[in-house]
């Protein structure tokens, strides 16, 4: 193992998260608050730290799948511990495992609070909050490997841990250039929602907080009523926004190159579109007889579906509330979640259409034993290995479902509650139903099973194998021993 | 599509019931039931369209997965109508819907029964109702094959569609001679429990309707409060025996031939040796402080795994009242269901096991991409063929499970009840939680609902692609105009 190259691209995590905590640091001067302090004394911390894992350079600058896939898990971790200091600093949230579930939620994008009272926290510390979830959406590799330079396939293998999705989208050959595309394209749709908020007449707080939220698909609300107490036209704006977060960016890459055809022809987002569309009208005509006027019922329904489908999770109501029909199809959309190569989370749409084309391939062979069936997504055959590590994705999915929903089970919490908590956080969504609906919270699960969810946050984040690998004992010999393990079987 | 062959397989499961019907005739003589002669009148019935459909010999006695897959499924259907009818005509059960529900579940060993008072059915109904549990245990077709001629392909065909598990397991190579041995085998441990549940005291037709419901893991009770008012040496020799015929029939042949070691070294019945008693472990901890004597939680413990993990469903307590733990365990243990080549229903101890090996393949993967790594069981390579198949019905059975659950959801039940009513159902196993909770019954669902948990408890049985073969188009126009659609693709 290439133990030097996963130290060294630590360091840089941490110079930049450094970097980033000067962003609430700034809200505190704004702000007048005292909290502000740790905000700075934790990114002397983290750049003094990243500063000297980075002194030395590492012995060679190539590595493999599995480097990759640890430098990005161990990443995640590290800028959760370090982003975590501040609320516990501040005494904000007094619990340092609160203080962690929080942070990981956010980076994660999960949006999963542990917080009875949201609008408690300075100003800062919400800030800091809601950016967790801007910088965790694209993702704090996918930003480094637009900055450092690595060689081709050491950055392939960085790519491919982060970024969601059944294969690496890559806009371009270069990554370089797509991490860069994919950030320009991040950064130009956040800042048409900034001028959208502010038309609305927002203030320019809730205009950035509410945004990043809605960008990273996060979900993280600086009022305790989440987005339900602005106006119509702003629960709107936030409703497209999220919807729009949740397409997969090669769309907004054709756009910008006008080949408009060919970018709304992609199947993944075309099948996006119609889930939405259909999930909205059953779920509308389910509630209309119970939401006066018509037009509260239509935004409630969009908004929901965006968000959950999304797995933003803000919340203009509670859909809690609502018929079983309604939030079974909820549930749905939250297990299906959004594009692969957006910064929705959840299983993902593509993932989705080679699972059903799967099914659909089976049942045609039982009809003609004989015949070969290719799987095709917009015309071109998925390869071979795509379907079948689509298929050990989703076998991989449900397992650690299983177990979580066992494991956090002690609490004695009722069945929906935990169902829904573990898909809340595995798909980066945040609020479920019952004990965690958008009205409820995190804050009474106990430490063992905030670890558990916090676990499942990440899992969901780096699509399970990254993070799952940590715990192979192979690993762990040689990150330690720095020796490689015999090869079995080849 | 080789209509003929159909038509005449069909013929011939129809003279199989007319005769099947003749028990329930008999308990009514015994007991002086008026309405042992509307199963007299539906022998008759069944016996004479079994006798014309069979009048002439079909063009050609070979056919293949298609028509084995078709032939399959219509025998279910049919013989679940026909099954139906002495419910109906008796008028105990006066809704058909009802009446079709609950032989449905006979047949398919589910044990969900949509009844309030059981012990108000006539003496030959009860009788008839456990009875389709035993006939369904085996399966109708296995008992078939192991009595007409067919040739050699043709008879797997059959025999593939019928017996649960990822791949057929034949103990000898002669499919005629393995249905003999099935049959031989199911017979003798039948037998073996009739003489203990005597032995207990029990009287004859309890003993009998007892062990019809144990033997094919079905579940239903001729008590209203199932199994729980026997003695304890009664539930426990249940208990024992749904264990028993959850195990691989593979087992029980190697025994005959003192093959002690062999048949105790198989992996899936190991495996599925440790599920019980792991489970039965956190259970009895979970519930011990609550239940004394200790002797009761015991029994109580393993009865429960027991039931729901071979998918038979009786009862001995209200398990919907235990601790969450202990509930997210069993239903754990619902998903996975018993072992392939049993009697039992779910997933099978056999595709668990594949399904994990996939996921620790997937991650060595990682370590080392260049070895090819086979997944093993018992120490020989798994096809990869058996592998894909498990992984795509792993998908499918997912597929359905959710649109089931959305489904039933119109019915405005809570989440709980829906989710797990779907589960008993598509797994065979009876009673869920909540409102289809072991004190509950199925009455109370529209019937639509009824119709969708009819379609889950055959696709459960038939382990999906049967059943599902039968709704697509291109089958229906192969059926209706006996022409071959033109292949694609090859």
């Amino acid at each position: 193992m290439n133990n030097s190259i996963i130290r060294y691209i630590l360091g840089y995590v941490l110079k930049i998260e450094s970097i980033l905590f000067l962003f609430p640091c700034l809200t505190a001067i704004i702000y007048r608050e005292t909290e502000g302090f740790y905000y700075l004394f934790t990114a002397v911390v983290c750049g003094v730290l990243g500063i000297l894992l980075t002194l030395k350079k590492p012995a060679s600058f190539v590595f493999y799948l599995k480097e990759g896939s640890i430098t990005t898990a161990l990443s995640w971790i590290v800028i959760s511990i370090f982003g975590a200091m501040p609320f516990f600093l501040t005494g904000e949230i007094p619990s340092f495992t609160d203080a962690l579930f929080e942070t990981v939620s956010g980076f994660t994008t999960t949006g999963a609070s542990i917080l009875n009272d949201v609008e408690a926290l300075s100003k800062c510390s919400l800030f800091w909050r809601s950016f967790t979830h801007w910088i965790g959406g694209m993702g704090v590799l996918v930003f480094l490997l637009a900055i450092i330079p690595l060689s081709g396939g050491s950055q392939f293998n960085l790519m491919r841990a982060e970024s969601p999705g059944p294969s690496v989208g890559k806009l371009v050959p270069k990554i370089k250039t797509t991490a860069r595309l994919l950030y320009v394209i991040y950064f130009g749709l956040t800042l048409i929602q900034i001028i959208f908020m502010l038309a609305g007449g927002l203030n320019l707080f809730d205009t950035l907080t509410i945004t990043f939220g809605t960008a990273g698909t996060g979900g993280f609300g600086v009022k305790n009523s989440s987005v339900g107490g602005y106006s119509p036209y702003i629960q709107w704006v936030v409703a497209i926004f999220m919807f729009l977060f949740g397409v997969n960016f090669n769309v907004y890459y054709l756009f910008i190159y006008r080949k408009w055809r060919k970018a709304l022809s992609i199947e993944e987002v075309r099948t996006y579109f119609v889930i939405v569309i259909v999930s909205s009208i059953i779920i509308f005509f389910n509630i209309s007889d119970t939401i006066h006027p018509i037009s509260d019922a239509m935004r409630h329904t969009f908004f929901q579906v965006s968000t959950l489908m999304t797995s933003t999770g803000f919340s203009t109501t509670d859909y809690d509330l609502w018929p079983q029909t309604s939030k079974t199809v909820l549930v749905l959309v939250m297990f299906i979640g959004a594009c692969a190569g957006s910064t929705g989370g959840g299983i993902k749409v593509s993932r989705i259409i080679i699972l059903f084309k799967s099914i659909k391939k089976e049942l045609t062979s039982y009809i003609h034993p004989k015949s070969i069936i290719k799987i095709k997504i917009d015309g071109k055959p998925v390869e071979h290995e795509v379907v079948r590590a689509t298929n050990v994705y989703f076998v991989t999915f449900t397992v650690i479902f299983s177990l979580s929903v066992f494991a956090i089970s002690f609490d004695d919490k009722d069945l929906v509650t935990n169902f829904t908590a573990v898909l809340a956080t595995m798909n980066n969504m945040g609020p479920g139903l019952a004990g965690v609906g958008p009205t409820q919270n995190f804050g009474s699960f106990s430490i063992f099973s905030k670890f558990v969810l916090m676990f499942d946050m990440l899992a969901g984040r780096l699509e399970l194998f990254p993070l799952l690998l940590l715990f192979h004992p192979a690993i762990w010999k040689e990150l330690v021993t720095k020796k490689k393990p015999v090869i079995k079987n080849s």
